[in-house]
């Protein structure tokens, strides 16, 4: 049995893709040692209004089978106005806040992502899920089975928690080495989808925008207060339509330039290189933007820049699948589109560095794993012939191209 | 451009749930970091006589992608009598050892269990490939979308490499410290098999057997000679039919009552316990057996134990098959082996130490991911309904069940 009160917690992500606190290359890594085995508290504030215990169909009697790291989300059936907490969000003061803001900016991409996808499926409609924990919560969304995509998740979450101070790694000892911090508290918020189609000439698309801050005080020592924006938008299809990937990576090209020139090129390297499959040498998809603890400028410019970045999916997107949803296809065609769904399941499943992690420490499970596709295939050592379209796509895969 | 003669190298396993080299309990066990980072140096022998260069037809140009952490390994076109070394296996005076005779079994095992599969199934063909590394090789046989079988891998494979000392726990300095031991050559050869049906009352399979030998001289200083035996076989049906699993656990336990009557209790546990998908809480399938380490008792009964499970894989499985095979069913049963099929890779991918091993250390791709189905399938929060005959199964994967 499980003593609530007692028992070891860790980060409580919901949509990991969106949550991930990971620092790519700048002040907060977890270790590797953390993500496999070390606990990590969640900080436990009073139970909110809407808190009240979850129920399970099937659980576990065995005394054998290990306790989750973290607590058990409550489902929810109504959406609170906000997911902060009350110091951060609901008052007048704090209503302006980054958090406030960026929390209104990705439950507003929900909707009218939902609405556009909504509309264009024509029959399927999104199932809402609503959930919380101790400080924070989050939407699930998933359309399953529609007219268009087979699959469609778009999930928002806001979460505090606390990470263990040899995970943070700005935080540092003062000089005579005597005063160790202790955990750092954080905060993280973010809009993660993925959309998979039934034509296997219509592409998967994939983004997720997250904000991401350490709550210490500022000048609290060994332990700076940090933030950053971390997101991306990509590209799977099964089969290339060159006016397709142009038209796609033209937009992310027109959303980085409003703020930076720097930023489409940068961007799009980070993107080829982070959805890497290494075990099989090739790129989950086509491509697109991908950027992680992104705080090396104005936080005002950045939040700006990652709003704009969100309200691009829609016209990035669904133009495309204006063009393929409807084009006939033969079995060969979808068995390619399946293969090609099994190597996303091997990025997300290996690889990706928030759905990894929420696996590890216990997120929610159904809300991370709405990336997976409704089927996939593995066959045994398949390669596409050479001068095939399924050759072309692999090859763009191996070998990113500049498609701008 | 990799240099072959400088790349950084890493364990070859072809069959990586053949293979592992990790140790649960006893002698040897690789730090967490070593499977995630460091390279190891697979050793390097003269060319064998059959050694040539493998062909790719899709190959990445771009200068940043990482190169593997091991030789890619090179396709034979015919099978050696032995993979052993000459000093192993190819010696009279060698043929005897515990590396020969067990490479020996499994390569009669895997031809047994063939044969049947082929016959059984009454349409599907094996398709063998032979591969070599320096030292070492494998063939991995795979009959895909047969007449009963839609994928059916049964692969064998020796290995010689070298792993670093500090994975080695085996491996201690000398009392007063100053006697480091250099690293630690080791012989793996191993059977590893999974056979997913297409009816979803037929059940998976799977199966491996493995021996493992350091290969430092007995009383080397800080490096003690060291064997063990590993494997198991265990059951995944999508549907319960108590006859098949109480078989199934029945052929199970005699194997290992002919030879210690601890065995069956102890490795049905273990089989429990290593199956665990710890996300979601449950376990692949309905078990089995399941035991690593195994060094302490008598070598030859160990060796001839193994054999023993390793020929019951047949009299185990086959009754069931027969069974089940051309069963009536209706798109809802298939449904839902699907989806358990989708537990089955989630399992593969993110906790089988050999998969993720092998997958991270740039084992026979082909090989290692043969383990998956050929299809599978993810819905968003399904439940099955309290009582369905898939409410049964699920609950017994939480909560494992004595058959016998």
């Amino acid at each position: 049995m499980r003593t609530p009160a007692l028992a070891a917690t860790s980060y409580s992500f919901s949509s990991p893709t969106t949550l991930l606190p990971f620092s790519r290359s700048v002040t907060v890594r977890p270790p590797p040692s953390f993500c496999l085995s070390s606990p990590v508290v969640v900080s436990r504030t009073p139970s909110t209004k809407w808190a009240k215990s979850s129920t399970l169909r099937l659980q576990a009697t065995s005394s054998s089978s290990p306790s989750p790291m973290i607590e058990k989300e409550t489902p929810e059936s109504e959406k609170p106005p906000t997911f902060l907490r009350e110091t951060d969000g609901s008052t007048s003061s704090s209503t302006n806040s980054v958090r406030a803001r960026f929390e209104k900016m990705i439950r507003e991409v929900q909707d009218s992502v939902c609405s556009v996808i909504e509309t264009v499926d024509g029959g399927g409609k999104f199932k809402e899920d609503i959930w919380s924990r101790p400080g924070g919560g989050g939407i699930s969304r998933v359309l399953q089975d529609g007219a268009i995509w087979e699959k469609a998740g778009v999930n928002v979450s806001v979460v505090y928690g606390v990470m263990p101070p040899d995970a943070y790694r700005a935080a540092k000892p003062t000089e005579n080495g005597d005063v160790k911090p202790g955990p750092v508290p954080f905060f993280a918020a973010g809009i993660s989808s993925v959309l998979h189609p039934k034509n296997p000439f219509a592409p998967t698309l994939h983004f997720n925008y997250r904000y991401f801050e350490t709550d210490a005080p500022k000048d609290a020592p060994g332990a700076p207060r940090q933030w950053w924006f971390g997101g991306g938008t990509d590209l799977t299809p099964a089969y290339i339509f060159e006016e397709d990937v142009k038209h796609f990576h033209m937009v992310q090209k027109s959303a980085c330039d409003k703020y930076n020139s720097d930023f489409y090129p940068q961007f799009k390297k980070w993107c080829d290189d982070y959805f890497y499959i290494k075990h099989r040498g090739e790129r989950r998809g086509l491509g697109g933007i991908f950027f992680d603890d992104l705080n090396a400028y104005d936080q005002e410019m950045l939040l700006s820049f990652a709003t704009e970045c969100a309200n691009s999916v829609i016209p990035a997107y669904i133009p495309i699948i204006e063009r393929r949803k409807d084009m006939p296809f033969t079995d060969r065609h979808k068995a390619w589109q399946q293969l090609r769904r099994g190597r996303y399941v091997e990025f997300n499943l290996v690889y990706d560095r928030g759905t990894t992690f929420g696996l590890k420490t216990g997120g929610r499970i159904e809300s991370i794993l709405v990336s997976l596709p409704l089927t996939a295939r593995w066959e045994y050592n398949h390669q596409p012939e050479e001068g095939t379209e399924e050759w072309k796509l692999l090859d763009a895969c191996i070998n990113p191209k500049e498609w701008i």
